[in-house]
């Protein structure tokens, strides 16, 4: 078990690594089914005549994945992964069926909050990619971290 | 049916409404257990000591039941709604157990392509709320639009 950080364990530039999980057809259909039923995440077919040109994961589903692999990460925050805002968030590659993805988290900036001196924020960038490499999705977000007790 | 729009068709200003849908504890659970398993998102006894105060979705979870009620709004594009970027996430307020959501779809700007003469970029605020009329998440985001054939 990694200790849970605050905001005095991190420093800007660092940066940690996910592990890896594969979305294969069946659960971008599933997703898409009760998230976003458009045919490009339904139905390969289909999908061959839009911009996608083939069966792709919905974005909200890449973007619930990839909290998925912050939150098995080591990038464990005092009090959880409390998300204040994302101040951007880009798909420039759609997730393929049996793309293997694996997220990076880089510390951007640390800012102790003026009114409350038990917390401040954290900003990241999330760098989510395929197995080849490609990023699927970048992420810019605000985190609620806590201060450590003085 | 509503026929599906170009960029001709819209103008600044404009707005749509969605239908509304209800987030039961067992979907809040379901989707965190996949997705976000925080304890704020899987058990409300947990949550009571979190910042949360209680059970709350997570906000990625709001967020793909957003992308849900814009789908089957009339906010219907030729080609389907392709999310080209998020400008803005923020989670104002946590959905509970229970709450009814309903999202409201502005157009806020209207930009046709320089390079590619079929299409251009819609940018929309989207700004979901709860039964209360209370804002739990407001989105800014940039969609892909077909232009209508000359």
């Amino acid at each position: 078990m990694t200790p849970a950080l605050y905001l005095e364990d991190l420093s800007v530039g660092q940066r940690f690594a996910s592990a890896s999980r594969v979305l294969d057809a069946d659960a971008i259909r599933e997703f898409a089914a009760r998230f976003d039923p458009q045919p490009f995440h339904l139905d390969d077919e289909a999908a061959r005549s839009t911009l996608f040109g083939g069966l792709a994961a919905s974005g909200w589903h890449t973007a619930s994945l990839t909290m998925r692999l912050l939150v098995d990460s080591d990038f464990k925050l005092v009090g959880g992964l409390v998300g204040a805002g994302i101040d951007e968030l880009r798909w420039p590659r759609p997730t393929r069926p049996g793309d293997r993805l694996s997220a990076e988290i880089e510390v951007l900036e640390l800012t102790p909050s003026r009114s409350k001196p038990d917390r401040g924020m954290v900003r990241v960038l999330i760098t989510t990619s395929n197995q080849a490499g490609e990023t699927v999705q970048s992420c810019i977000a605000r985190i609620v971290i806590g201060r450590r007790p003085g």
